[in-house]
């Protein structure tokens, strides 16, 4: 539907082949020497429009930021905040992050983002949340084991289902945050999605865990 | 200063020896010969005025409730009710309930309820909070391997303090319900706090875990 919007995206994808690395899985345990660089790898599953990923590879230029996201008409939207940006610490995959295990090797990630992912609310499409377990089992392998999972959302009922799925996984939260916006915290980086429903007064949840 | 509106408090406690057991450490495993029974026991650290014990035993008739509560003020209110209710289900206990060790044996408690406990919200206070891993300590040895602890709190900072707590101390989460009247649930029993508080519309946490 949404690619209809935009038939150069295919082209501006091809073209872009620097930024939107067209064959993640080859890479699997060389992302550093993309990056030219020894620095940390932190990586956002769901990067939508780029806002987040862009905002903390600002915030961290000692970070090396890979932004995957599925959707090519959100993804070239990202790649053109990217490119303008001139951040040379950001990568993006236009792939869908089925398996994080064929893209990274174990130990290679040290940070994990996933913001205000798809709730999937019904009980039959638990598997497709990005904390079911076999994701965790994912995002365990590929972290260093000192690696952090962060997971901010406005859905509430995805947020208690995660702290389940947290704790029965063995994670151990370092945070718990039920309001994120009644402090003002400069640090916290906000996606396009947090900016909109916060400023409305939406309550943003997060929590940061360790496996 | 409360107990001096209610200068006849000890003495109701006295008198009401059979309900408001005045020596709890020498009924340490002994709680079922009391309640002349078998049925589980469930208790309730910091009682209150008592609605929620009340309302647990009639609805879980088969399930013995035991109260505690330091305030002797509130507690002869409690003891008032429970009078009232005709409930046989219910013994409480004026003590503080600093070590819980003390007063039952390992195994010998089926279900912890927490109920608006006090946040103690400064740092320095974190160790007087019914969720530091001091008092898990104690709820763990005391609770049979299956048995939950509930906890429920309007405190947004002491709930989010706590499931940090729960996960550090390999708690499993079993439930966690970020705005508990959202939807109506029958089955929750409500304390006189939280009826007051949530028909203003703050919102209720609740979480159930095992240890």
């Amino acid at each position: 539907m949404r690619q209809r919007n935009k038939p150069w995206a295919d082209e501006f994808i091809q073209e872009n082949e620097q930024l939107i690395i067209p064959n993640p899985k080859e890479f699997k345990g060389k992302w550093k020497e993309l990056f030219n660089n020894e620095n940390p790898i932190h990586i956002e599953v769901g990067t939508g429009k780029g806002q987040f990923i862009i905002g903390m590879a600002k915030q961290y230029p000692e970070v090396n930021f890979i932004g995957i996201e599925l959707a090519k008409s959100v993804m070239v939207s990202a790649a053109q905040k990217v490119i303008k940006s001139e951040q040379s610490n950001i990568l993006l995959l236009n792939v869908n992050a089925e398996d994080l295990r064929e893209m990274f090797a174990p130990d290679e990630v040290e940070g994990i983002y996933l913001n205000f992912s798809d709730p999937w609310p019904k009980n039959r499409h638990e598997k497709r949340r990005l904390t079911y377990r076999s994701f965790l089992e994912q995002y365990k392998e590929i972290l260093v084991p000192s690696g952090i999972l962060q997971f901010k959302t406005d859905n509430r009922g995805l947020f208690e289902y995660s702290l389940v799925s947290f704790s029965n996984f063995d994670m151990k939260l370092q945070e718990v945050n039920l309001d994120l916006h009644a402090i003002d915290d400069p640090e916290n980086v906000m996606t396009e999605y947090e900016e909109k429903f916060s400023s409305k007064g939406q309550v943003i949840y997060r929590c940061r865990a360790i496996f």
